[in-house]
């Protein structure tokens, strides 16, 4: 039997209303000694990518939990709903791929279940409000010492959704991603791994050619953002090993107007 | 002695200043045993009805505790403070009515004392903090296993701040409510049980007319929003139990443009 | 060998992205039974000053602990990170002035070691998140028991960072100040403590003189914000024991239009 101390916890619910606390209360009322972990409540509503970004860039700094994640635009309908585990972890949520880059940034998923035992759940059910009535009730039991086999009928772990992994191509003596991220800095993450730049040539210290739509323009490859003088733009590895292009002071996503999603494309300067 | 392993903690604080922690600190220190459940902190400053939905609609789940309550536009003033036990619960917070809908929702009112144990305070009392300086040491001290007695003067339930219900009414084949709130996901919630439509004849999959000012549209009356095709207006019970708009994907809010307080009457379509 | 139950956390990450939770991860693996008490993370990007004022405010409420404090423009860059005792508690940060004034609200620093013992560290580290991989790390050996001296260099205190105390000058009878903060209720607070009023003979229930640019008018010193008749602006001591000014269920900084660092001068009203 293993004891989970932590429940992580990722949704799209907000922090003005009581559905956090719900979730949160459902968890105490069967494992009153596991303690909650929240990763974020202000996924944008039904961003299922966003929300499967933060959580696998943020899975492996956290102790081994019971991770929760809802962001769940489907709920009430016939998505299933499911138990993973990956890693020395359990992950809980809906299966509509959220999941599903944090359990490769785990390891790779070993078993899972969908959660059909309904004795877990908290009735009546509410068919807007798993996270409250299924998934946090249910993950608590795992937390609490539960099987995971307990939890439902076994299902191949093949068969789970998986989301299109962010796009980082090598071709042409170029990189090619898209932007996966502004965060509160205005510092705009891309999918390119700083390995797939370094295979490049692209070093610390280099220029690098950056190609957004019809723009470009040539930025300095640093160690970090504020090594950059005010009001330049950089590039550099975040803490989550991807480029990033930041203004050291200054917002690069709003100067720049990069979305997320947009198409990037980096190489590396002749002039280097 | 009964002792609670759980505080919950609601205010109008808002989370860009240091006062939510301060209350956590001035609980930390007289019971650290006790963990705080935060419901929301983002409570419109003073709206004291909007607090007490929220608290209402989320202590059922929340584990026996001391729920402290902060919406307090009256603090420093004549305005009673006060502790009520309910269920197996206690309830701390200014007698502004705040209370009394979660009081409700826990079976109502057993005892209740005026907080007037000022031993039990942190002094110097700050005329604008009392959720630092009086509510959350009492709620603290009561957790740690004070009586309720000893937090100060006893008075009588039925003498408490009760604030006027929401509305329901049903008449003339119709049932007749307000807007409860907005939800993040533009989700609208209606003061009407769906045990109140239900006496009407209207059940899931029935059209419902739903008639607000001048306006009026009939809507299909469905398990769960995301049973909606995309940007069609949909009736649902929500987690509360309530009858609320929505639109699968959408943000119903805005495009109905129902803000809280707007009356609502729904009828059974004669189509159905 | 102190140990320590509680850790504080205030940083400038903002609540969207996992950075907060990554940290509380960081914190949860080497001391996993302390609790984290977040103080805030929505200090505005960059702004160590803010962050400093709430640190500074807060931190005499809470229990002793370990206080983590990351509003870090420089991170990366030759700035130190540092660790200093006062009180009974440990603060640890960047070396920016961010701690100066809660190591002073705690009765001073009393030993300063450089952060350099790499072996408590999270490797790699990022260049741009050292909250997660230095700051907090540290922080918890601190908190499981690790001497402060083990933790790197000492260092003098006297050598430390420390930011310019707002000002409160008293001359001409008069006292000259600045706009600290404005709170979420658009409460204005002022760098001038109650006690230099009061050296002015101003008390409460006294007319005061607010002079900022060329704009003057005379308001009352209340008790507290709501003893003021709707509408109306008034000054009273707030729950940091400064001079705030406030509107009884109004936003006296949008009204008045006084942001952060504008002057204020303060004097006796003649017809007293």
């Amino acid at each position: 039997m293993t004891v989970y101390h932590y429940l992580s916890f990722l949704t799209d619910y907000g922090l003005e209303d009581g559905f956090v606390a719900a979730c949160h209360g459902a968890a105490a009322r069967i494992a009153p000694e596991a303690r909650v972990i929240d990763i974020t409540h202000l996924v944008q509503p039904g961003d299922v990518r966003r929300g499967a970004a933060v959580m696998a860039q943020t899975v492996a700094y956290l102790p081994p939990a019971v991770h929760v994640a809802v962001v769940d635009p489907g709920v009430g309908t016939a998505r299933r709903a499911i138990a993973v585990s990956a890693g020395e972890s359990i992950l809980v949520g809906p299966d509509n791929g959220l999941l599903s880059w944090a359990v490769a940034a785990l390891g790779g998923g070993k078993e899972a279940v969908q959660l059909t035992n309904g004795d877990l759940w908290l009735h009546p059910v509410s068919s807007t409000f798993h996270g409250r009535d299924i998934f946090m009730p249910v993950a608590a039991h795992l937390a609490a010492g539960l099987e995971l086999a307990a939890a439902g009928d076994q299902i191949s772990v093949g068969d789970l959704v998986v989301l299109p992994a962010p796009t980082s191509r090598l071709h042409d003596g170029a990189v090619e991603g898209e932007v996966m991220s502004v965060d509160r800095f205005g510092n705009v993450q891309l999918s390119i791994p700083a390995a797939d730049a370094g295979r490049l040539g692209i070093g610390i210290g280099m220029p690098v050619i950056v190609r957004c739509g019809r723009r470009q323009f040539t930025v300095p490859y640093l160690d970090t953002f504020a090594a950059g003088a005010p009001g330049e733009i950089v590039a550099f590895t975040d803490s989550a090993g991807l480029i990033s292009l930041a203004i050291n002071a200054g917002d690069a996503a709003q100067q720049i107007g990069l979305p997320p999603g947009a198409h990037v494309r980096l190489s590396q300067s002749p002039s280097s």
